[in-house]
């Protein structure tokens, strides 16, 4: 099954940009997933084939008009979701990452401007999503950055070199330090515990390495992690994968 | 002056990519900012040009090398700020991205695979940066993403267009909703406050629905933005801008 990706944008230039390199374009080549860029404009409706007028209420920049946007959604709707990139989105998150990634793909729509008038959202079922709390020049680049990590998850994509599981936010903690070769560089050498062979003290060290780190660099997500560790003893607080 | 980036990577066709087109290219052209694309694998030292080894302590994937990234580091080190795109990073924010593009640019360092060895954060002076709790196949599109915001922020490249003061995580809420032109689409109006002409009405508007959705939308913003107000009574909250 591929995952379909639709991006409506002004840009469509941009698409599929860095994901036709490495990981990502050889898995386009191999059709593991398809990008589709609508441009925008092309659901004008005046002459001047405009996208944006300025601001009810006035203020600076111009704000995207709810009848084009609507009328190039409703060309492509199908099953998939839709989402909108904006910074008034919902913050995105690895396990919704992963739920978009074992679905049929995803229909993207890209706001430029000061922001898109909100009537499109009470209107039409869209997803706000943002990547993160600062301020793109567009939708665009949060759009790629979405794609990027929904198709590494993609089955057949990272295949045998990254199982993922330990990576970061996959297990609710940033992931343990890494080390490699050289063993002693610049008078540093990697840690003794991670030359023993010991398995078992090797996967206790980078436990504790993973929580220390969390606790210390990201306490916010350290809180979440241990709340959901009380309410669900468990331990099933991961999604199942695909891989 | 000039925004320098330079940006060590094994993908340096993936720059400047989606930067090279609408707002930041036509920056760029104009030599508001420059970029400038290291590929990693010319500092290594043995005949393959390996980069990447197997992670001491077993486990997926490859970690890439301390002493070929300190390479490569090293050679186009100056007073710029260096920051390595890694989901172990402080996670990115307005504030920020605000204070690198008054700056003179960055080094950005990509990580890919599984990691980078952690030698090479004890031995260098870099700053790891998360864009989102989120996992990407490597760290060129945070670099795509940060250079992004930073770009919209250098003198001359917004120009009148929008002064970005309104914007989200500008006042640390989120932006108000936006209207525009048709007045009535699929029955529903423009609010009546944002056609009434009256200034003062209008913004405290538009601060009430900033405030009321940031508090619905994003309660960790709106906790900090509370707490930042109870610490300093004065409001002077926001970094100076260069606009």
């Amino acid at each position: 099954m591929t995952f379909a990706a639709t991006v409506l944008t002004l840009y469509p230039e941009m698409f599929p940009g860095p994901l036709g390199v490495s990981l990502a374009g050889r898995a386009l080549r191999e059709g593991r997933w398809s990008c589709e860029p609508v441009q925008i404009r092309d659901f004008a409706t005046d002459r001047h084939r405009s996208v944006d007028d300025t601001p009810a209420g006035g203020g600076a920049g111009m704000v995207m008009r709810a009848d084009v946007l609507a009328a190039a959604l409703d060309h492509v709707a199908d099953n998939r979701p839709v989402l909108a990139m904006t910074p008034r989105g919902r913050p995105l998150a690895q396990p919704r990452v992963r739920e978009l990634a074992m679905g049929p793909g995803a229909i993207i729509l890209c706001g430029r401007f000061e922001g898109i008038d909100q009537r499109l959202f009470e209107a039409r079922e869209i997803e706000e999503v943002s990547i993160g709390d600062y301020i793109l020049s567009g939708g665009e680049m949060a759009a790629l950055t979405l794609l990027d990590a929904c198709i590494r998850l993609l089955p057949g994509v990272m295949g045998a070199a990254s199982s993922g599981d330990d990576e970061s936010f996959e297990t609710g903690l940033l992931e343990y330090p890494h080390y490699t070769r050289p063993q002693l560089w610049e008078g540093r050498t990697i840690p003794e515990v991670l030359r023993s062979g010991d398995h078992a003290r090797i996967a206790a060290w980078r436990h504790a390495m993973a929580a220390s780190d969390t606790r210390l660099r990201r306490p916010d997500l350290w809180e979440r992690h241990e709340g959901a560790r009380v309410q669900s003893p468990s331990g099933a607080r991961r999604h199942d994968g695909n891989e």
